[in-house]
């Protein structure tokens, strides 16, 4: 067993290594894994981390009702989506999030094949943790709480703010996965619990403006198990405006000789 | 000294390792190191450590008694759990938990002759951490905070919501410890650390339905102490469910080929 | 490939190797990347971590008024600044902070050439941040919070204090960095998670006297945006003298024998 | 330059192995290195540090008050102390306390000689610390909170339950410490940021009881500064009580099988 393949076990990297079939150093487990490794699992890791990541939050928001600021959800979400990413990052990659998926795939940290596969399990997982939540929930704090699901635009004047916000605190949670996780000289083990440190920085900052979602994928379950779609949209326009500029960024400016596609 | 060893005595691990006999890197210290370090010394690491998690858990509750929210204790227990973890875990793996301790060895994670040693030196340790934490508490706040026993469940309503979110916040926590500790694929030397900050994660969501213990050795102690057994059983059968699944989850889909019985 | 090679690429630093031609491990790759990389690609990074860094830290207070206590902005800004450190570091070092870029530079820890252009970038990155947090606001908040700019020193009585406050907070904070980043003896993969959470450490404890800015860059974007220019030299004679006596600290007492320039 | 010597530059321990003379990997640094770096580094370190640390924490007490609660303080003391140990760690082995400096020498961490130095320095430290916490805070709040020393004993009869608490808090310190950076079998690269995560833990348990001290250096400068002596031997007995509990435990029972005396 060589340094390098010993450390690569040791450190769990936020993983996206593990769809793309280039990494010489885990070539060799990779020959006997059958197909379930390279499709099933991953796809199944997204759907229960989505899950369990979006049961946690939405008990944290709807437990966070009537206390002032938004310190408790913002840090159960954070660290729960690091700790999640720590533990799926090997498998799947970790994303959790349909806006991280696009981002990675057009960074070039994954399969492309699988871009469809890992969002319809990140949907279908965040329905699962919503009902979940709803289950556990008292039925008047859920209510009072919209379930978790984002309320925080209550006029159409602040429409425009928001999606802006979610757009831009996207682009740093995106920036984050593919300069800490696909981007190789940028690379770093700390990727997972990096990713989840600035999902809590940018909810504590955002919290008032958009909610603080950057995840369609999270808005989406609560909205179902609350019936709350108002203005749903912004959560998914957001992101996705953000992982572009991301995608834009890495690709033109911060990606190394490998991944930029200009200034070679 | 080869590279892989030094390696792993700069960085615990989640230290299941350490009683389990197949890891090849330490068979040397191993052979020269008597009975006292298998089965005495992680018996007493499992003790003490429970008792000083379960001293810091119990007077951040009673402290916190009059301030709004849960991020003191919430922040207590978790990171003096992965500290306590980090620094254990070489000796008995850290579990400082019944729960763990029984995922970890359906998992393949420890010597099955330890399952019942561990359990009753956490809770014996438990016991002292809690008669420890009513020694230096002022009593009106010991009794009025029930001396960090669980007392979130009033009415018999509230016990299935209570049960179920008990069962999921601790198949997050075992997945984490499964995933991140034992599970060769995706084992990390951050593990300590991520039980730690999951358990503060979801003791911010769940503080208000069942509080978030997760733990049947944190429940044990200090309901001696303070005398309060209404629904304990609550927090030994949601804890044992949620490990079970689990145990389920790893054996069927998330673990590596060793780890897994079907799909190989 | 070494195993040191692997290492630093698995590993970011706080990334001030990148400006130095001197590492032997990166030699190789060094002689192929274009003068973009050593050159435009660190002051596009400075800049845009510099306008991300700024945006969340001036959007965290913003939505702080009304609350109690400065936890919320204390983990927003320490948070996104450890992150954006992570993922910039290995590209530009990292520092997004003028006084930073000056202590650096007079540790040894970057070309000198490039002190004028960093600190250009972290300016105008300050102005987008100021005006993106500006554009996204609701302006009654905007105006109430100073738009993020510093407006706790309200008699000129304080302003000595807070001056001094600046400085020894900046003092911890650059000591942190070049004992952590560029000092050869003392280094750690985990400085830039160290910067961050210094800052934190430091906003929690100054945020009543000066603010806890520690970085005119920060203090001067916002000061644009919001036009609140009054007691503004604080926030760059504070850190710039912290700099000069972390400067003087390491060059004497606690630098390596490369570093120190005396007591060889 | 061997693997292993790269490695510990990489990754800053607590550093203690810098005064001791028989880690392998460093020898040839050493033998050129004068007694400058030896000696007077490490105390001058000392001094340095528990002056920042001190400042930091005694400012974070003068400004949380009027605030419920003690989040601000105990994470202002954590992230502080944690960060100053990392940097200080390889220069001092970053004790910055003298019950940390006393259990270290016991558990055979450093030379016996520099015992006293070390703890002068850190009382020095301490006051000069203080000193600048005093001419930094307005003079209102400075009284209000005792200037950041302990007053939360008020009546003598929580003096007893203040002492143990004090000593229960200090040994979990300690612990960690000794675990964490002296015992071989146990030591971790973490240890700096996880003995700053527990004091974070033990002051949110334990502000109520005692103020969570567990170091005679960081009461003795404010004590100093503040004029506030009532009690201040609970701060002295209860710490260096938990010490030599831990040196016990240690030698005893949780020592690797060079550092526990019996059971070999």
């Amino acid at each position: 067993m060589s340094v390098t393949e010993s450390k690569s076990e040791l450190f769990t990297v936020c993983g996206v290594d593990v769809v793309e079939s280039g990494a010489k150093a885990r070539e060799a487990p990779r020959s006997e894994s059958s197909v379930f490794e390279h499709y099933i699992q991953p796809c199944l890791a997204e759907m229960l981390g989505t899950a369990l990541f979006v049961f946690v939050g939405c008990v944290s928001v709807v437990g966070n009702a009537g206390l002032s600021g938004c310190l408790q959800p913002a840090l159960a979400h954070g660290l729960a989506l690091g700790v999640l990413i720590m533990v799926f990052g090997e498998i799947s990659g970790g994303h959790l999030n349909p806006a991280v998926t696009l981002c990675v795939a057009l960074c070039g940290g994954m399969k492309l094949a699988l871009l469809a596969p890992y969002v319809l399990a990140q949907l279908l997982g965040s329905m699962v943790g919503a009902a979940l939540a709803k289950a556990v929930s008292p039925s008047a704090n859920f209510s009072s709480a919209a379930g978790g699901a984002f309320d925080v635009v209550q006029t159409s004047g602040a429409v425009g703010a928001a999606t802006v916000a979610e757009m831009l605190m996207t682009l740093v949670l995106t920036l984050v996965v593919c300069m800490g996780a696909v981007n190789a000289k940028t690379k770093t083990q700390l990727a997972p619990l990096c990713i989840g440190l600035v999902v809590t920085a940018n909810i504590l900052a955002s919290a008032f403006v958009s909610g603080g979602c950057m995840n369609p994928a999270r808005a989406f379950g609560p909205a179902v198990a609350a019936k709350h779609w108002e203005h749903h949209w912004v959560y998914w326009v957001g992101p996705i405006c953000g992982a572009l500029l991301t995608v834009s960024m890495v690709r033109l400016f911060f990606g190394d000789q490998k991944t930029r596609v200009i200034w070679k």
